[in-house]
C-alpha cells in the first residue's frame, strides 16, 4: 500500500477500505429524515443508565459493538480504537473503552474529532502500523447543553443561529484489505480563527476553516468540486454551509447543489426546530455512518469528500472574551481502490 | 524504514530519529531539581498573559518556538503537530497554535498525552505518512486547580496522596533522519480501571494501567527490566510508583533502582511540600524534553522505557461517584538506531 504527499495531502493507493459501520441515535434523531438509516434508535435519552454522560458512553459502546457484529469481528480483531467526544476530559470514550481489551488513543478536535480519526487512522493503516482500527465519536444534546450552555430545566431560548447537539455515535473500522468503499485522501487541518466571538454561532467561526482546509484538498490533488459527487463538511448548518459556498464560489470553486453538511442532513431543520441544523461530534459521524457509507455501497455516490468541522473552543475561553478557533479535517471516500 | 508489530509492541527499524526537544517551566519547575535542564523557566505564572489558561497556551508556543530553534528548523518543516493537555476542550493546544501554518492532530490522554503523542508520531512517520512532526503536551498548576478541584484563593489543604499539577509544557520534535536518541518501540495502552474512586489518589487509580503496558511491552519484546537503563513513568508519584514496584516484582519483574517516576524527579518532594509528587499532562512531557533526552545524549542513559500513565476521569464523573479509568502508553529510546 502506497502513500504520497502532495502538499498538506496524503493519498493512499489502493485506499483504506471501510470493513464496517455503525450509528446509534436518539429520538431526534430517529425522527428525522435519516432516522431509518441508523442501526439503532433509543427513545429513552439516558439510554438505560443514570445519567447523561453515561448515556454518552453507551451510545459509543454500543456504535462499536454494532460495527464489530456488522463486520463479523470482535474487539480482538481491531488493532486500536481512535475515538474522541466534547465531554470535559472526553469521557464519553474513556468511559466506553474501560476495560476492553483494546488499545485506545484519544483524540479531540471538537465536532471534527471524526475527521481527525479517519484520516489518522487510514494513515496508520497505510503505513502498517495497524492493520484493523475502528474510529469513533459521539456528542449527546443533554450532556452538551449543561456542560457548554445552561442547565435543561432553564428552558433557555436559543438564539437563531445555534445549532443543535446530536444525541449520537458513529463507528467505523477501517482495514488494509477489503470491499470498500476506500478511503483515498486524508487532509489534516489547520486551526483557523478570523476573530468570530459569538459562541451562539458556531457555523461563522467554523467555515473558514473548512474554506482552508477544501481549497487546499481541491490544489493539490489537482481537483474540482465536479469531480465529486457528493461534498460535505459537518457540522456547519445553514450559515456555515452558506458561507462555505458563497465564498469558495468566488475563488472560482463552484460547490452548488453536490454541497450539503452533516448538520443539514441530520434534521429537518423546520418540522424539528432546529434553528440553523444540527451540530457535535457525534452529528458528522453518525451522518457518515448511517447513511453515507450506506449510500456509497449502494452506488448512490461513487465519490465523495467527508470534512467535518470543529469549533475549539471552551466556555472558559468564551467567557475570556476570547474569539474561537476552528478546524476542519477532511478525507475523500471513493467506490474504487 | 521498517515496522513490526509483535503483540500489541509496534518495532520500528531503524528508530524514529528525536531532532529536537525543548522545556518551558514555571517557578516551582525552575526551583526543582531539573531546574537548571529547563530551556526557560518564567516565574510569572501568567506568562505575561491575562490569564491562567492563556499562560498555558503560551507555555505550549515557546515549548514549540524552542523546540524549532534548537532544531534550527521553522513551523514550514513539519508536517504535523500532535498536541494535547488537561483544559476542558483542550484548549491549550488549540490556542497556542490558531492561525500557525501547521497542521493539527488534537490528543487526549490525560498526563499520558506525551506518550500518545510520541507513540502515534512514530508510527505515522515510519509509514510514511509525515517526515517530521512535533509532539507537544502541557499543563498548569493555577488552572488545572479551578478546573478540577478547587478556586486558588480558597486556600483547600491538600490529602497526603495528593499531586501537584506541574506548570510546564514539553515539546519533542520527530523526524526519519536524524542523530538520535531513536524511538525504537512504541505501544498504546488499553484502558484499565480497578475501581479505584478516591480523585486525590490518582496514583493507586494509575499503578494498574502501567502495570499492563510495563508487562505487555517486557513479553512481546522478550526483555526484562535488566535490559534497560532507566525505567520512567510518570505521573504516578511516590505511591503509584510503589505500587507499581511492588505488585511487578511479585509477577516477576524487578524494577528495583532503575525505575522512577517523572512526578518524583521534577520536585524536591519533601523540600517543595509535593506530598506524593508532580503530575500533569506537562509533568512527564518536561521530564523528556528537559532532562531525559538530555541525559541520553550526553550519554547517560543507552535505552530507556518512558511509560506517561493518565487518569481518564473528570470532575463531572466524580461527583457522579465513578470510579477512574487509567491508561499508560509507551515508548522505548535508544541511543542506537
Amino acid at each position: 500500500m502506497e502513500m504520497k504527499k502532495t502538499g498538506r495531502v496524503v493519498t493512499f493507493s489502493p485506499g483504506v477500505s471501510v470493513l464496517s459501520y455503525a450509528a446509534v441515535g436518539g429520538r431526534q434523531e430517529g425522527e428525522g429524515p435519516l432516522g431509518s438509516h441508523f442501526d439503532e434508535i433509543d427513545n429513552d435519552s439516558f439510554l438505560g443508565c443514570q445519567t447523561w454522560e453515561q448515556a454518552e458512553s453507551e451510545l459509543q459502546h454500543r456504535a462499536l459493538e454494532a460495527a464489530l457484529q456488522k463486520g463479523g469481528m470482535t474487539a480482538e480483531d481491531v488493532d486500536a480504537v481512535l475515538t474522541g467526544d466534547l465531554l470535559n476530559q472526553c469521557v464519553g470514550g474513556s468511559f466506553a473503552l474501560r476495560n476492553e481489551p483494546l488499545a485506545v488513543a484519544g483524540l479531540y478536535s471538537a465536532c471534527a474529532t471524526m475527521g481527525e480519526g479517519l484520516a489518522l487512522s487510514a494513515m496508520l493503516i497505510a503505513g502498517g502500523a495497524l492493520k484493523r482500527s475502528a474510529v469513533m465519536a459521539s456528542s449527546h444534546f443533554c450532556a452538551a447543553e449543561r456542560q457548554y450552555r445552561m442547565p435543561l430545566p432553564y428552558g433557555s431560548q436559543r438564539s437563531p443561529t445555534a445549532q443543535w447537539t446530536a444525541t449520537a455515535a458513529g463507528c467505523c473500522l477501517l482495514g488494509r484489505e477489503g470491499d470498500g468503499p476506500y478511503l483515498t485522501h486524508a487532509i489534516l487541518g489547520r486551526i483557523v480563527d478570523m476573530g468570530i466571538t459569538d459562541a451562539t454561532n458556531m457555523g461563522a467561526a467554523m467555515a473558514p476553516a473548512a474554506i482552508d482546509t477544501l481549497t487546499a484538498l481541491f490544489c493539490s490533488t489537482g481537483t474540482k468540486p465536479q469531480d465529486y459527487d457528493l461534498i460535505v463538511t459537518g457540522d456547519l448548518g445553514k450559515i456555515g454551509r452558506d458561507i462555505v459556498a458563497d465564498l469558495m464560489g468566488r475563488d472560482g470553486f463552484l460547490l452548488d447543489d453536490r454541497y450539503t453538511d452533516c448538520g443539514l442532513l441530520l434534521y429537518d431543520r423546520k418540522r424539528q426546530d432546529m434553528h440553523a441544523g444540527g451540530s457535535g461530534a457525534g452529528c458528522s459521524a453518525s451522518v457518515l455512518c448511517a447513511y453515507l457509507l450506506e449510500g456509497m455501497g449502494a452506488g448512490r455516490w461513487k465519490r465523495l469528500i467527508f470534512a467535518p468541522t470543529g469549533a475549539l473552543l471552551s466556555p472558559t475561553t468564551t467567557f475570556q472574551k476570547e474569539s474561537i478557533p476552528a478546524v476542519c479535517h477532511a478525507v475523500v471516500f471513493s467506490a474504487q481502490r
